[in-house]
């Protein structure tokens, strides 16, 4: 089977109505182009909030059952016969989630993952939003192809894709919302070296589990006045091919859909002819569970 | 602390003291140019053997406690101040291994690494010589640094990477003898394309575990006639920063010495600020256990 998988980026707005038309009309001109799986940004809903620790901003989340944009998005995906996995902030009773359902392509929802690994750094307040995901790493057998996804901060760990190669992924994607935080603002037009690194860690995972891998990540310069800081988002949307090779890759600044065509069933058999599946050696891999090398857990 | 590392490749002839004199001269030329530490490729001693299945070739392998190579280097070691990681073929009792032996800067030999992950693909018989290794994965506190090992194979498993990480590793080195083996020969020159993805593979260890990499690889062909094989090592041996940026890279065909110079004190500052570790949910990881996603063995 060859897929056709898309990757997107854009500025997000202050007005949510407009950054989900914006990523529906992304949807559709992807769709246009022959994409059977668009992937679209993390928290695209909205500006990135957690630039500052700001009680209010819980009020952004809600409860995956009846989600008004995940329905938009789920109607969107049937009609255009495509796979949507749509990044949202999830309200689980009293505890909060950075969410994504995957939608299929005939517009079911499959389930949800919640992000496991939340960063905290200055301008990336996320553990003060996101209780760390209790979902486990999940791979959906969809209409075209069983996809794995990790979400932003999840990237930059060898573990996650790991898994979800494991877990049978024959594609990894990655939404994502990351840049340079800096105060002052002149700063932001440095050279976004940190870039190249974060593209390299992905790029590794695709080579190591022999899977290509989707990144879609914002542009655009978003400003906080309470806490007097700015991120500028690197865009840099990139896929990856099996060997760890961009394909495409997008800009720092422009809205952008990037596509390309994978065949499922080459890259199964490339899997299998690596055999580096074959020789794994668990028995020696429990110090994975640890966090020193020593501690460990249960597992 | 800032310490100086050298990548070397050469070509492998059948003369066994002839290839510990050139390995003995690249060490020198290496500490002349100011390296610390001086990596040799994979089996140095002799050709490629593993290109067929022959039970005379079990006479090449010898005890460690005793064995004469590692004598020589141990004290080359020594004489030049070198941390020097020396592979070799290894007879223990009526098993057999493809291991290492750390050889500190003032000789000491530190201990012995056995390859855990073994090929076994055309051309690369290694399974038919090789028990997979017992000792786990390794790190030893040099004069010069914490240093990992994976050999050859491992190389492909970011397992390895992650494991040498997390047990306090401030570089990893590969040693390696890996290449396009074909019939008819006239293949032998073709593009390979297969020594991009093997470098991407390493660079995401580096960038993923944010530890510098460093690969020797052999250079040359190596004919087989009973088999009616020929190896073309690939040489491109090189030595990744913490950011799985290519710091430098060797040639296809020339023996050659790379040197590059880290601050490991810098490097575990990077560490820390990049944060990746400190958010890792190894109680999720258990699937790393696993050969399938789902079988479990007891870690």
């Amino acid at each position: 089977m060859i897929v056709t998988v898309a990757a997107t980026q854009f500025a997000c707005s202050t007005d949510s109505s407009k950054n989900v038309e914006t990523a529906e009309r992304l949807v559709r001109d992807a769709a246009a182009q022959g994409a059977n799986i668009v992937l679209l940004q993390e928290l695209f809903g909205g500006q990135y909030f957690p630039q500052t620790e700001s009680y209010e901003y819980f009020g952004l989340a809600a409860e995956a059952e009846g989600h008004p944009v995940l329905a938009h998005m789920a109607a969107l995906a049937k009609e255009l016969g495509v796979v949507l996995p749509v990044s949202f902030f999830e309200r689980a009773g009293t505890v909060h989630f950075n969410s994504l359902m995957m939608i299929d392509a005939d517009g079911s929802m499959l389930g949800i993952y919640r992000k496991t690994h939340i960063p905290d750094d200055p301008g990336y307040y996320e553990k003060f939003y996101f209780t760390p995901g209790d979902t486990g790493f999940r791979v959906w057998n969809t209409k075209f192809g069983k996809i794995g996804i990790g979400i932003c901060w999840d990237q930059w760990f060898p573990e996650t894709a790991r898994i979800l190669a494991l877990s049978g992924a024959e594609l990894i994607l990655y939404p994502t919302a990351i840049g340079t935080c800096a105060v002052p603002e002149s700063q932001l037009d440095s050279d976004p070296a940190d870039h190249v690194h974060w593209q390299n860690v992905m790029l590794g995972h695709a080579a190591a589990n022999m899977v290509p891998v989707v990144a879609s990540n914002r542009i655009g310069t978003e400003r906080c006045e309470s806490a007097g800081t700015a991120i500028r988002f690197w865009g840099a949307s990139f896929i990856s091919d099996q060997t760890g090779r961009k394909v495409c890759e997008a800009g720092h600044s422009e809205q952008e859909i990037l596509t390309h065509s994978f065949d499922l069933d080459e890259l199964r058999d490339f899997r299998i002819e690596g055999c580096c599946f074959r020789d794994r050696r668990p028995e020696l891999y429990g110090r994975l569970l640890t966090l020193d090398g020593k501690n460990r857990f249960g597992g």
